[in-house]
C-alpha cells in the first residue's frame, strides 16, 4: 500500500516545504479552480501568490469545450492571472496535436468527425484538420426515416472520414451517434479527448465526456483511444513542450482517476488532491483506489496561509 | 457445455417436429419479423401458418417506443395476422404493470421520469402511473446556464419523482440525461425497459435503449432494474397472463442475450434462433456463449416449407 498522503490544510510549514519542493504546477481547472462559472474563494489570490514566488503555472484541463483562446478570457474573467494562452493545455488542443502530428492521416481518409463542442473546432483548424459534425446545426436535429436509411447504406456518410473524435457535447443526439456508430463501422478510429465521466456545475455534479459518449461506446462495442488525463500521450506532450523537470513538477487536481493517476503514471515529483471537486478523501484511502496523491487540502486557497 | 442446436431450414421433417412440440410461440419482433418498417419476405404466411395450425402467437418486443395499440397497427400495417392487442407484449407494458402493481410507490412519491418515447407513456397511463419527461416538449431543448443551477439546487427536480423509467429514447439529450442524473442522485429507483445495446433498422445497427440511455448508467454509476427479455420478471408476466404451460412454449428470437436467454432462463419447451438480426451463429458456437438455442434456421419465414 502506498504510503499516505500529507495533509497541508492549516499547516504553515508543511505548506512552505510543499510549494518550495517544485518549479511547476499543473492545475486542473473544474473542481479545482471553479465549478461552472463560479470561482471558487481565494483561488485568484493564490494563483498570483505561486506566480510571485517564481513558480510556473500551467493550467491542464480534460475540458474540451473551450479552446485555449477561451479558457484564457475564463481565467482572465474570473480574475486568475496567467502566462497567457502558452500557459493552457486542454484536451480538445492534445487531441488535434495528436491528430495532425502523430496519426498523419493518409488522404482520402483525412477527415474528423466531431462528436463534442466548439473548443475541439477551433484546435482542429489550428492544427489544419478537416472535420465535419461538431456544432454544424445540420446535426442538431432529430433523426428521420431518411437518416436511418441513408446512414445504414452510408449515401449520408462522408467517405473521407477516418477518425470519430469525441469529447464533451452538451448537445450529443441520436443522430449524432448514428453518423458516430456507422464510421466507427466502417473503420474509423475512435478518439476521445478525455472520459471524465462527471462534470462538476454549480456545486453539483452533471454529465462529463465520458457520459456524452457512452451511447457510442456502448452500440459500438469499442472503446476509445483516450488523449487527455491521465494518459500519457498529454504528459509527453506537456513535457515536450514546456522542457519540465518531472520531479520538480507537481499535478494539482480533484480526480483521482486522471489528475492524480496523470502525474502518479507521469512520475511527477508530487501530487496534491484537492477536495472541491468529485473525490473526497475516502476515494485514496480504500484499499482499491485507482491513485494516491502525495498532499492533499481541504482546498487549493489553503496555500494561501503563507502569502 | 449445451448440446447443439437443430438446423430446421431446408429440413421438412424437423420443421414438422418442431412445430408440433409446442402450442404457444412467443416471437421477438425486431430483426425476427421485420427491420425498421420493412417486412421480411415470407413473414406474414408463416405466422398464418402457425395459427391455421392452431398454434396461439405472441408478440414479445423489448421495444418501448410503441404501445401494444401502435404494435397492432404496425402488425396490421405489414399484413401480419395476430390476435388483436391482448396477443402483444412489450417492454412499455411490462415496465408499466411492474410499477403500478409490484412497486405500489406511496403517495407524494409516485411520479416517473420518463427517458423514452410514447409507448412508455400509454402504458403508463393505461395503468394510471402519473409521470413527466418522456415526449414532453419542454425537455426537447438545449440546457441552459439557469437548467444546470436549478437542477443542481433541486429547485427545477418535481420531489414527487420516485422512479426514473428509460428506454429506448429517440429523442434523448443533455437536459433529459441531467434530469435523470439529479433524480437518481436523490433516490429515485432506476428502472429500465430494456437494455438492448442496439437496434436493427434499414438492414443496418443503429442505437438500443441500452446506448440511448448510457449517459446515465455512466454518470451515475448505477446500472438499472430491467424489465423486458431476458428480466424473468417478463415472463412471469407473460405466463401469469396466458396461462402458457412453459414446457409447450417456444421462444423465437434474433438476439441471444435478450430472446434465446430469456427463453432458457424461463425453463421454455424450447428456443429458435434466427439469424436475419444481430447475432449470427457463431454467437452460440463460442465457447463462452451468453445462452444456446434449442433451434435454429436462417430465417423465420424458412418454416413456411411445410405450408
Amino acid at each position: 500500500m502506498p504510503s499516505q498522503p500529507k495533509y497541508l490544510t492549516g499547516d504553515e510549514a508543511a505548506i512552505r516545504e510543499f510549494i518550495d519542493k517544485f518549479d511547476i504546477f499543473l492545475l486542473d481547472c473544474d473542481g479545482v479552480l471553479w465549478s461552472g462559472d463560479h470561482v471558487y474563494d481565494g483561488i485568484p489570490e493564490t494563483i498570483q501568490m505561486l506566480q510571485s514566488r517564481g513558480k510556473r503555472t500551467i493550467f491542464v484541463t480534460n475540458n474540451s469545450t473551450k479552446s485555449r483562446d477561451e479558457y484564457l478570457k475564463k481565467l482572465t474573467t474570473l480574475g486568475i492571472p496567467s502566462g497567457g494562452v502558452e500557459d493552457i493545455f486542454g484536451s480538445a488542443y492534445s487531441s488535434a496535436v495528436y491528430i495532425s502530428r502523430i496519426l498523419k492521416l493518409p488522404p482520402g481518409k483525412n477527415k474528423v468527425f466531431v462528436l463534442g463542442e466548439a473548443g475541439i473546432e477551433k484546435e482542429l483548424q489550428s492544427e489544419g484538420v478537416a472535420f465535419i459534425g461538431g456544432t454544424d446545426p445540420a446535426f442538431r436535429r432529430d433523426i428521420t426515416q431518411e437518416d436511418f436509411k441513408g446512414i445504414a447504406d452510408g449515401s449520408l456518410l462522408d467517405p473521407e472520414v477516418g477518425v470519430v473524435l469525441a469529447g464533451l457535447d452538451f448537445h450529443f443526439n441520436y443522430l449524432k451517434m448514428a453518423h458516430g456508430l456507422h464510421y466507427l463501422k466502417r473503420g474509423a478510429l475512435f478518439l476521445a479527448t478525455n472520459t471524465d465521466s462527471t462534470l462538476p456545475m454549480h456545486h453539483g455534479f452533471f454529465l462529463g465526456a465520458g457520459s456524452a459518449m457512452a451511447p457510442l461506446v456502448n452500440a459500438s462495442g469499442q472503446r476509445p483511444l483516450e488523449l487527455g488525463k491521465p494518459s500519457q500521450a498529454m504528459m509527453d506532450a506537456v513535457e515536450g513542450k514546456f522542457h519540465l523537470d518531472r520531479s520538480r513538477t507537481c499535478m494539482i487536481g480533484d480526480r483521482l482517476n486522471t489528475d492524480i493517476k496523470f502525474g502518479v503514471d507521469g512520475k511527477l515529483g508530487g501530487t496534491l488532491h484537492v477536495l472541491t471537486g468529485v473525490d473526497n478523501k475516502e476515494a485514496w484511502q480504500k484499499e482499491d483506489a485507482v491513485a494516491v496523491p502525495s498532499f492533499y487540502a481541504d482546498k487549493l486557497s489553503d496555500l494561501k496561509l503563507v502569502a
